[in-house]
């Protein structure tokens, strides 16, 4: 079958998302080891990604700010798990200045800082100080921030979107008098994410609490959104922690309470990034390229008109001008249709291909015929074939527009239910034991091309900790599975644990992941 | 005369801008050197410049997008006159792991870079080798991208929003085919620049090129917008470059033309950054603190409800909240209008303080009387005072919604009105000679508090260059005076330059500046 695609998910699914990646236009590789260019149409994605969550953050109370790039290495420190857990994998500033010697630039070693600085993998510790200095009474709390920001944790190996050296995202901090406002607001936030990944990605999530082996260095716990790829795999899309009060107490960060007393804060902190856009490609995408959401399509409709170098295409061009400015009235999610018209002097086929590779939600062509009869001829990526044939459909120019509206809902939740299907088709939870899950896994191989699709296991555990569960990992590590999380809103267990034969606690999600 | 800060900007006019960038709320310095902390009300007038911005950067037809953070070192040298410009201040990254030793973090020296990395200063260099990449035929130009990004700039004096280590800004790039393509562009941009100073910050500016030893480093020409402060000296608050083909041959930037010919692009870039915020303060504020233009405040209509921890409370705030719904509705400069109910258990009185030192345009205290009379009481930030007393003034709550957008137009032109009187009034356009210049300016102090209001001077020159303008420069610097830029638009000169006694060929813009 002939795709748009040189490589189809089947035939080799790592290859795929590369190929869509950059087919799509949406990224590509730098002379950066590990870092990406973003380019415009997956920056638009992620622009209406961020407008879509930033709404959302600022009506539950939270305000943005922005704290430095850098941390002083001490920083980092100060908490013991975090420093664990981050410590490994930083870029270090050591250095501020260059000079030339004998016509090369070389590092100026008389420049060399007192204190080493590391770009902020995260930035729990450098928040955490000014939270120090910000709160003195209970009247201070909750104090609310959030910041958009890029980050960088080396990476021994990258994918873009998925995992790169430097990457962007949104990290919420905040500070709370009790345990229970904390938790509050770790689980809605949590819960923003999954709107947002719902609603507005189209992508169905698992939201669960990850176990302990899993958690964010230095959280009491540690909360996900899990998505099922095409390949089976989850894909943790965003994550809400509860720190306790290790970073209170690791950076004395305290208030004095109602009653006089100096107590220590509880914090949360909460993030997700440009690794969504991964999510939406691996969810969506198909052998023609990238299906984006209407909801994040930089362009929902694009006109391409039929164009022949000829003296008639002043007045076709006139024809798709008032076309588009019919489609910039409308209104759809809230917010004004984003139309495009492609003028650009290319073959009319091939922009076709090109909007249908980036995953343009509505195409319509229009040709001098279509003109003639005041219609348009419409192309939905979402429902793009029949067989290998493209479907196209013909509409008079006024009952598309007034139905464009709703037929770009209509293709949004089309894809969300699409997503939900094989999410919801492919969790076994009929496996008893751990050799059947084993058995249904497979063994691991080296190459990810060759795994297969599998889906996930939902199975009865008995939460075991400490040294148990580092065995458990072992066992699942050997199979390339992890433990993703345990999904909220669970009735009473029943069974017995499947790694520890103990009586269930409770169900966990396993599969492999990226 | 008592005002809401500790210091008036006639008596020590650095020590008042630090004030009001710490008492409006605005920003604060970080534990790590030279980097600031925004804070929320500073970060949402920075939001409300991006906005009005980033419309206009893509009204233009440009296309956001996003490089890396980090550029390799031998980029830098790739362009001989930037890595002179830039190469003395720079973050170098030099390794990628931190260990522990003894218990103590410690850089890991087994993690040494093979080629350091240098956090952008500016990304000429690595958007070129994209533009490299991308660029192969006449039809893929013009490419016109921008990024918003942070920039890090090691420098050595430090003063939050008008020169720190790390500052947030915007950079376009664009690649065209021929000179006269990418000149257009530079003056486009400057002329989005100067609108969004003028009608957006309502900050008027001197539109005009900079001299050749002013130019960015690796520039054919380089424009400004300079605005004057109100102790006299100029901001430079944004440039746009011409860059020539220096960069296109420096990276090898080329493009077959449609004859068939390999010919190198010329290339513009241009920024404005989080500077633009320390230009806003020192037009605009005054002794009580900080005047916001109404088009970027992050809250236009503060409502303040006069509660006294009485039963009564309740009725006032349920009139209050009514009061901020119907202001919701109202639309001003084409946006719905921000309003806000500050419900926080803090004494009205300070409320009051609060808001007057962040420069909230319009506040509305809200006591039992207005609400039994239907009535507003109003304060205007930008006419607070006569004498010293401060004006609130009544209104029927029909008749102030009807007038709240237009109100807010008032306050935006009068605040533009205000500092243009200024810029106006203060440019000496007659001093004939280098002495009446000098005489005019006086001695330079060590300490800028002590300087004293001048203004600026325009004076006729004849365009030196090179050792010429080498030795003028000198004689400038020595007074602690800049050249800042040639105006446009000038009619034909007359008179000889004040430096060279030779004919004039323009007139030039003489200033101390930050
Ligand atoms: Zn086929
Ligand atoms: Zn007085």
């Amino acid at each position: 079958m002939k795709r748009a695609l040189s490589v189809t998910r089947e035939e080799n699914f790592p290859e795929w998302y590369q190929a869509v990646v950059d087919q799509a236009d949406l990224a590509e590789t730098s002379p950066v080891r590990g870092c990406m260019i973003i380019k415009p149409w997956g920056w638009g994605v992620w622009e209406l990604v961020q407008q879509a969550l930033d709404k959302r953050i600022k009506e539950t109370g939270h305000e943005n700010c922005y704290f430095p790039l850098f941390i002083p290495m001490s920083f980092i420190a100060q908490e013991a798990s975090h420093v664990e857990g981050f410590a490994k994998e930083m870029a270090v500033v050591t250095h501020h200045r260059l000079k030339t010697v004998d016509g090369k630039l070389v590092v100026d070693p008389t420049s060399e800082l007192e204190e080493p600085l590391v770009v902020r993998p995260t930035s729990e510790t450098i928040i955490g100080d000014a939270f120090r200095r910000w709160i003195a009474s209970y009247r201070d709390l909750p104090v609310l921030v959030n910041q958009w920001a890029n980050v960088v944790r080396w990476e021994m190996r990258t994918r873009l979107f998925l995992r790169t050296t430097e990457f962007l995202w949104q990290e919420g901090h905040t500070a709370h008098a009790t345990k229970e406002d904390a938790l509050e607001e770790t689980l809605k936030m949590l819960e923003v994410y999954r709107v947002l990944a719902e609603d507005i990605l189209a992508m169905p999530v698992m939201v669960g609490e990850k176990p302990e082996n899993e958690r964010f260095p230095g959280a009491d716990s540690t909360f996900s959104i899990e998505a099922m790829m095409q390949d089976g795999k989850a894909l943790q899309a965003g994550t809400s922690h509860y720190l306790g009060q290790n970073f209170a107490k690791a950076q004395n960060i305290r208030f004095q309470s109602a009653t006089g007393e100096l107590e220590y804060c509880h914090t949360t902190s909460w993030g997700v990034s440009t690794r969504l856009i991964g999510g939406v490609i691996m969810t969506h995408g198909d052998d023609d390229g990238l299906r984006l959401p209407p909801r994040i399509a930089p362009k929902q409709i694009v006109i391409v008109p039929m164009l022949r170098e000829k003296p008639e295409d002043a007045e076709l061009l006139a024809y798709c001008e008032k076309l588009k400015s019919e489609l910039d009235q409308l209104t759809a999610f809230g917010l004004p249709v984003r139309a495009h018209l492609d003028k650009k002097p290319v073959r009319s086929a091939n922009k076709r291909w090109d909007w249908l590779r980036r995953g343009a939600p509505i195409l319509l062509e229009i040709g001098p015929r279509d003109m003639a009869g005041d219609n348009v001829t419409l192309i939905r990526r979402d429902k793009l074939r029949d067989g290998d044939k493209v479907i196209s459909t013909g509409f008079a120019r006024e009952k598309f527009l007034s139905h464009a509206p709703g037929l770009l809902a209509e293709i949004q939740q089309n894809l969300f239910d699409e997503a939900k299907a094989r999410l919801d088709g492919n969790i076994r939870s009929d496996l008893k034991d751990f050799d059947a899950i084993a058995a249904f896994f497979g063994a691991a191989t080296d190459d990810d091309a060759q795994q297969g699709f599998r889906g996930w296991v939902r199975a009865p555990w008995a939460r075991p900790s400490g040294a148990d569960l580092e065995a458990i990992e072992v066992r699942l590590k050997a199979l390339k599975l992890t433990l993703r999380n345990v999904p909220v809103g669970q009735g009473p267990a029943s069974g017995v644990c499947v790694f520890t034969g103990r009586p269930a606690v409770e169900d966990i999600i396993i599969a492999r992941a990226y």
